[in-house]
């Protein structure tokens, strides 16, 4: 097995915004010869699958300005700084759809885009769900649309590409591959 | 269902590099209030789901610097510009791999994370695998593991976070669910 750690001799940090933060790290590759990694640092997410007492799964429909368009996905939104992400996932889940939960279970944690950004999401499934009144809001800035799909109504919007990104598209097989294993 | 759609006010550049670009949007939000997003160009990029004759998973140890650490990852890179995604998996399973393939199929497309980046992944599925001689090398910053897993030595790299990415964790989910299928 090849060594593969990459020593950093420098970081510069080019940007640090609301969201990201941009680091150029001038780095000694295993062979010794020198470059520059492009970093982006972000403060860590939380994604939830929130299924309703009837098996619908709960989705919100969002404009994404980097895709220039909107898609729909599951309940998800970045860490504050120093919150727990059990905490955050509830946060989320209350703010953008109105449902409050009776079990909030941890299923898997993965790095979104690990080439060049430090992403982690937690993904979560939240059941014993009820709406809340007077649940707490969205942030000012974020308009959503709720939605709520069957197993099938969600494989299919993976076919048309409304389900488009890989926290959704994950839950989506996750929820198939819990089916296939019940009815074994 | 409301309106969701952000308009662009302007758009400024603030870092072009080898890999990704750094805009901020200036943006008209549904309420008429205007905002800043921070946006990351990326090329795009695929990964291949490579099944051995005999099952295993073709996967490769890398390190990634975002991260300070090496994970186990399906073969994947980059779209060079202007390339086919699909020449690009063949591409990049051979350079990460040394394996060639009879069969490339496209199973989704998603985003991998929709909130700051347009990066789009191309997740191919390729069977008919042989080993190439002189097969064509890493990009000359690159430096790789192979391992070549079964799907129950996967699972295992999920839970112990030696697999822990987007893409890889789909991936394995996705033989899961093929197996859990057959078996009914």
């Amino acid at each position: 097995m090849n060594r593969l750690e990459e020593k950093t001799i420098q970081t510069k940090e080019l940007f640090s915004g609301r969201i990201i933060r941009l680091q150029i790290e001038e780095v000694e590759l295993p062979n010794g010869k020198i470059t520059e990694r492009e970093i982006i640092k972000h403060p860590g997410a939380v994604a939830v699958i929130a299924l309703t007492d009837d098996n619908k799964i709960v989705m919100v429909e969002q404009y994404r300005k980097a895709l220039e368009r909107t898609i729909v996905e599951i309940p998800a939104g970045k860490l504050e700084k120093g919150e727990e992400p059990a905490v955050c996932a509830r946060r989320e889940l209350e703010e953008e759809t109105g449902y409050v939960c009776e079990k909030m279970e941890l299923l898997v944690s993965f790095y979104t885009s690990p080439g060049f950004a430090d992403e982690l999401v937690h993904v979560y499934i939240a059941t014993g769900l009820s709406k809340k009144e007077n649940a707490a809001s969205l942030d000012e800035d974020e308009f959503v649309n709720l939605e709520e799909l069957t197993l099938e109504e969600a494989v299919q919007y993976i076919k048309d590409q409304k389900i488009y990104d890989a926290k959704t598209v994950y839950a989506v097989q996750y929820l198939q591959l819990q089916k296939a294993l019940e009815q074994k």
